[in-house]
């Protein structure tokens, strides 16, 4: 593809030659004379100058490195698209696989690829262009949108409804059984039945062996384009409200909210019943244990605002000192007021 | 279902009209006027006013908010029995789907219900009316117990031993290789084999996408009735003891034992070789690092008694006030006995 | 099998009666007068003394109980060594099973082991002896080398390569989406292409339900005989460096580099874009937000010197008693110089 195409795809302006042909996009460090490459994180610009790279895609105010340019107003997303252009999708053949189990009720619409594998059960709606990977189950009386991708092994438990253009990685389980027991005075414990189900908007993304569970009774949400990473745990009842960002390994206990865009680190943990603001940011690691209001920023174990923990942090580190700090004024006390420490 | 119906069946007395036809059961907040709803968290006490619903379940102390009344000893208990009634059970066609791979010398017991795509291997002998969801994987001489449910994609390795009416939610994996590894003088490692098995108790039941690993020799045990969450992992040799319950994303490591009815929140983790106690209770995301006694409750990173560990978390907030005054106290000693801070 | 070939297949030597037939491998505490035990963890020496066995594998320095002995150089490799000759590994029949799914154009070496089940992608070449449970999905123009084995339902995405003599666990996923989203200035996101691929060394381990995402751009590449336990997250981009060892539920951030024979404790968390030296090792649930040196031994959260974090906790468990002393002190000064508490 020449250089001068991939700009204007972009809505960028070539600095230099237009005419090059580009045949791969690779990071700045491994790119060769026939790649596009591009800088956005400052940490790699050192290796800009370095970089044998036919062109490279840049920031306004980033000098180039001498070879050609294609300058755009933001470089990673302009790196993004140039990606949209070169990715070859991989997809099942057109049509429903002869080794896929599909039950005479279930609704398929146009133009599906369904794989070998894949298992639909009684009374599931799946709307237009489906793309089911291999080993693929959708229980009965699933309704999903148009445009679905899910990756091998999806398993989407009976009754869940999800939106259009909802993509899930491979593993992932949707609707399994919220964890709910109730314990009993004579011993033992009673399985809370969990009828409820859960809910998909559009444009949602999951990643690989992530599980949602199904409410007790009424829904789980995740809200349109919310974006979930692999292996996170969503209890039932939770809602994760539209464009929030949960990186991987991060759980919820059950019925907490996540609010509108929050982004939470990895392997973040928050307690049940919490309401997690707009727009929160948190840290990786960090444990919520009570409301956070809107816009916040914090971290920690327990969570506090980002400040505070990052002074907590160092003074933490310094515990030691600060008990040989303690000690020595102590000493220095008359010694009739001494005690033992 | 009449609402006199329900009540009987939950041991409970109706105040208001038992005649009312209840239609389904949906959250304080949702409930319209052919629902049941039902308050047991004072959390949502707020919303029992408020609610349209037709009746609630409540406990014998809480006031009514005017609508028909069941009124039982234990309002949560009462919920989860009247759920009970109304869940729809989604199970596969009685039978042995023609889709389903059974080894010749498998054994499968009274109407079993096994999906398209299920695959039970060599010698494996399951019990009475075993619902097996597709995709599920039983390995060679597997023995199962009455009454097992397994999820879409559950893998059950060989000679695992499952007891009866054991649930295991999808994409669960039950006697995964051991993590164990020699490392060699010469560089390299050697792999332990892991030549022992998962031994699993009577009405145990699993989440999603949790490991259970087999033992290095002998058993990694989960005695009857315990209960694990999604994303758990319990690594070789380990024991839960009966009706112990783990949460979401917890894992445990080696040769760990888990006392009877003990309770580990979510992402708790555990280092190999110790024994928490019976009873024992350990706050989210705690970290495990020596013996617990039985009936403690715990928390923190590492974990230690609830109470030390609370007033721990309250007075880290203030570590950076803490500097502060420690260095004031210095500043004002007399100048000879000054350091540098 | 005799204990005197046991012994030789070891490089050991027997004290006692080498005649002995043993039948199997067990624990101290559960072996009985036909089997074979071990002691290399001095915790468990209390039960050398009590233990049934007929014979126990020892090192150089420790007293045999009165049984047989077989003496070694290093008692836990000589046990691993012996667990190999008892092993009995279970593999699906020789050849490819009329219920897996070959695409025509894949290429699949000598002697393979292929389950019902099975799909795999066009264009896939996968080299001899290759061992696919059931449920195992081999994507499009996968490269796979010699002695291959990948447990049921494990996913391998498009275009990944493996080398030789690797294992993947059940249910682990390779190659997953990259979790990379553009936030768009007029709100919503862009989702960044994951065109990369990941790359996997030879005498690589991997557990079960692990999750390995592709680059980006790229590769994510897992270096030669390095082992990942379950539930492992690598996200896109990272090198996971040769002999490198991943405890259970550990997770990296992008673009992550794990030095040569590293070993992370369960539940480690790691920052993106950071440096992990050679031979480093982090405690269990340590969080690690900075590049660590070569050789570094850390823990905490954040992570900092083992150390240094050794005195921390210690420290930390005082702090509410630093408070007290803390204002006994300022109680013991001049009354115009005290402030409130």
């Amino acid at each position: 593809m020449k250089l001068a195409d991939i700009a204007r795809e972009l809505g960028g302006t070539v600095e230099g030659d237009g005419e090059i042909e580009i045949e791969s996009l690779e990071p700045l460090d491994q790119a060769g004379p026939r790649d596009l490459s591009f800088l956005s994180n400052p940490r790699y610009a050192a290796q800009l100058s370095g970089t044998r790279a036919a062109a490279v895609i840049l920031g306004p105010s980033v000098k180039g490195p001498g070879c050609a340019v294609v300058r755009v107003d933001d470089a990673y997303l302009g790196f993004a698209k140039a990606l949209a252009l070169f990715a070859k999708p991989v997809l099942p053949a057109a049509g429903i696989d002869a080794a896929a189990s599909v039950a005479p009720d279930a609704e398929v619409g146009a133009s599906p690829r369904i794989a070998p594998g894949v298992v639909i059960g009684r009374g599931a709606r799946i709307g237009a262009r489906a793309t089911l990977h291999p080993g693929v189950v959708i229980y009965p009386e699933v309704e999903i949108g148009d445009d679905f991708t899910a990756h091998a092994n999806v398993v989407v438990r009976e009754r869940v409804r999800i939106g259009d253009r909802v993509l899930i990685g491979p593993g992932s389980v949707i609707g399994g059984d919220g964890f709910g027991f109730v314990p009993l005075a004579e011993g033992g414990v009673w399985k809370m039945p969990q009828v409820g189900t859960v809910e998909i908007g559009d444009d949602v993304e999951i990643g690989a062996n992530t599980t949602i569970d199904r409410a007790t009774i009424g829904r789980t949400v995740i809200e349109r384009n919310a974006k979930l990473d692999n292996l996170v745990m969503v209890a039932h009842g939770c809602r994760i409200e539209e464009e929030a960002l949960l990186a991987g390994q991060t759980g919820l206990a059950g019925s907490t909210v996540v609010g509108a865009r929050a982004q939470l680190g990895g392997q973040v943990g928050s307690a049940g019943h919490l309401r997690i603001g707009r727009g929160v940011r948190v840290a990786a690691q960090s444990g919520i244990a009570n409301d956070v209001p809107d816009g916040a920023v914090i971290g920690g174990y327990p969570s506090m605002e980002i400040g505070l923990w990052r002074r907590v942090v160092a003074a933490t580190r310094r515990l030691p000192e600060i008990l040989r700090r303690l000690k020595r004024l102590e000493q220095e006390r008359a010694p009739s007021s001494r005690d033992d420490v």
